[in-house]
């Protein structure tokens, strides 16, 4: 268990949604803790419903006849200072602000009113998430804000000042077998910040990589021992939203952020050793790097799998993105000579797989004798989606055969999955093919190897995991 | 037509697929022309078999009782000078070698066979496609080599040295609306060779954009002026293979091409105003913009539909694309305040749909009003998967009547769609999204709005297009 002061603060034995209702955002709330399974007891705040989702409801927070731990507040802004009078008087340690139209509107009165809410909080000793966030997602106790967050926990912790960068992030990265200790949605930060946050997960034990989206910094020499601090423990990746002009004008709409010039949050970022991503897409493909792959500390790559074109167009594209596609080496070309493999000459690395490699076996040959030389620091392959056979499509059986990766042996194998060849299958095979591929994919997941959509998002995305780890040696 | 020397070859009455088999490749070629319905007559060629897929068989061409103009040879590369003698005798005027294992071995007697193989060929005044390669795809022939690919035309021409890379290109786009006029894959290209290809495209009146997969350059000078004459008339849009060292490896095992300095050919494709991308999904993502956008020659956007974090970060990858994010013109604020929209000094652009702007038909206005202002030259805006309304899925007139699509007058618009909603639907309702999904998008297209799954491939797609424009001008 973490020691930071956020810690006693998640776990909440009670919490109450105020301005739950049949219908609107509040009840996505309720719904979302429901449907999480949240382990404490829950309690409907709103003056006109008695009953909402099967749960008696209440007039206040007062009236409430329990202990409240945690409140999350989902009532116009008009009413939250009201609603921190009510939790004062209950003891509410917390309370999460999904309410809105504060600092973040440029008005004067709704500034005011965002500080006289912080003052009136810290009186009362109640600490503030957001307000104009998401606030928590902690799936072990089943803390989610949106229906469709996984239930199971993983070793990523997530900071966004963006509610629906986490829907996003969380929904891409699930879907691609990567799991949350936390996450955090902080919008405006009156009260606990981006520094807090990050100082919460750099020693939580439950995290053990942090992804974070960011619009401003409120302090800007704090945040930068925040982020050497923890990125001297655990991988650090930030996506910067408000890079440019453009952008810097959304975020003081969007969060009231001062997103500050581009020099200094680049110098701020390389002074930090953080991994920087440009959009979601990114963020999530390097997160999936670190949460499948060892440590990796040299470049030097094997490409296997694909045809003369793909093989020539990842060749660009690995060195591109900053990793070495060393020349076979010469030991693997007279071990496939010995086996009478009629290319032994001719095979290269990239290995082209779509003259006489279309046989398997010579496929598997080159593959294995790839993993088992100590050059390749690692290989990326391409896989396709099932293929018709004649009438049949390949069984997954056979499919994982054909791609050996069985043979492989500790030898980390990153994977391209290529599922080009849904635009040809006929209507009537679609539901085979699609069980087909989840399935190849699960297996995949299972064997740690993470899975691309192309070879360029998968070089970079590698590329800046090495680089990580070669700053840290 | 065309008055190019290829144009009368590729109209054939009649074809013969030599290595014609009941598996293998050489059915693959066969099998496609029947299902594309190739307009002549088909001679499948193999002595082995009497007859293939219900077809007489011969044994040679020389068998043959008509005449045959085309032939397609999947024979190994050991018969091919004896096919050319039979070739010959038939006066065949073509032949697309798909047979490979020549001059891309890197052995001396496979180069000097394939050098042999032209010499007959002129000889016998035949033109020959090849070797190693995928040959014609020509969809109002009904000449194609994969089952899988359109049989509707369009205004697309497309050279590629890689067969595989013509049918991941070809299979992408008219997933996303884009048809072909013809494809040629050329591989080692020892008769008519990449500058042929482009002189034809460049002529040929069926065609309106040319796309070009290439690794080597037989001939620079003769290659920069063919593409000089083809880019002065119409867009061409090239994707490299071999930029680098590992790619200039692969090349040579490829396709027997001098891939040639990276500094060399940057030069060349600078002076010759030629649009490139960096991989096969950014080149087809630039053919969309071309293919269903208007001339623009500003770079003004508008961005609506998203939400705060994803107006923040569209603003930032549209101004790294090269794009303006232009500030909301103040006339359009001014209206907006007019209509008693309670977030007239808050909205801007990109213009978030969180918050009050969730009320649809203030959504609409906005997008009304950008579309109608003459400082933006486009808008992108961002269209989601269908979502759940309580238990129910939208319709898909509710979901299109969202988005406005009706009031944007002759202002062209980008959808990026953003189908993440499909992590979170339920199983049983999966068959209902899809069919929605796909139904809009359907729409999207017949209404000219070119779909991108992300904003940044959008914007980079987009920009591209416009700097051509703005080249020619």
């Amino acid at each position: 268990m973490s020691t930071h002061p956020l810690e006693e603060l998640i776990h909440p034995r009670s919490l109450a949604v105020v301005g739950a209702s049949a219908s609107g955002r509040g009840d996505g709330f309720l719904s979302s803790l429901v449907q999480q399974g949240f382990k404490g007891v829950l309690y409907p705040v709103n003056p006109k419903y008695s009953e909402v989702m099967g749960l008696k409801t209440y007039s206040s927070v007062r009236d409430i006849p329990g202990s409240v731990d945690y409140v999350i507040s989902s009532i116009p802004a008009a009413g939250v200072l009201e609603l921190i009078a009510d939790c004062a008087e209950k003891e509410v340690k917390i309370i999460h602000l999904f309410t809105a139209r504060f600092s973040e509107t440029g008005r004067k009165d709704a500034a005011e009113l965002e500080r006289e809410i912080l003052r009136q909080a810290k009186k009362a000793n109640i600490r503030l998430i957001g307000p104009n966030c998401m606030g928590l997602y902690y799936p072990a106790e089943g803390i989610a804000f949106d229906r469709g967050m996984a239930k199971k926990s993983g070793p990523v912790g997530l900071i966004s000042q963006s509610g629906q960068a986490v829907e996003e992030i969380t929904g891409l990265a699930t879907h691609r077998g990567i799991y949350f200790s936390k996450a955090f949605s902080y919008g405006n930060a009156i009260d606990f910040n981006e520094c807090d946050y990050m100082d919460y997960f750099a020693q939580d034990p439950e995290t053990k990589l942090i992804l974070v989206y960011i619009e401003g910094v409120r302090d800007g020499p704090r945040f930068l021992n925040s982020l050497r601090a923890a990125t001297a423990v655990k991988p650090v990746i930030i996506l910067k939203g408000g890079r440019g002009e453009a952008g810097t004008r959304a975020t003081a709409s969007h969060t009231a952020s001062l997103a500050g010039s581009r020099e200094i949050w680049n110098t701020v970022v390389n002074q930090a050793g953080v991994i920087t991503a440009e959009d979601i897409k990114e963020l999530v493909d390097i997160a999936l790097a670190f949460n499948f792959l060892p440590e990796i500390r040299r470049r030097n790559v094997g490409v296997v799998g694909g045809s003369g074109g793909s093989s020539v167009m990842a060749a660009d594209l690995c060195e591109e993105a900053g990793l070495n596609v060393i020349p076979l080496p010469d030991v693997i070309r007279q071990e496939l000579k010995k086996t009478g493999n009629s290319i032994w000459d001719w095979i290269s690395n990239p290995a082209d797989f779509s003259i006489s490699m279309g046989n398997d076996s010579s496929a598997r040959d080159v593959t294995k004798l790839m993993a088992a030389h100590p050059d390749f620091d690692f290989l990326i392959t391409f896989v396709s989606g099932p293929w018709y056979l004649g009438p049949e499509i390949f069984s997954l059986e056979q499919h994982l055969k054909r791609y050996s990766l069985e043979d492989i042996g500790n030898k980390p194998l990153v994977i391209v999955f290529q599922d080009t060849a849904r635009y040809y299958i006929d209507d009537d095979k679609m539901a085979e093919y699609n069980k087909i591929v989840t399935e190849m994919e699960a297996r995949f997941i299972g064997a740690s190897h993470p899975i691309y959509p192309d070879i360029k998002r998968a070089a970079l995305a590698v590329s800046k995991m090495i680089s990580y780890y070669e700053r840290k040696q």
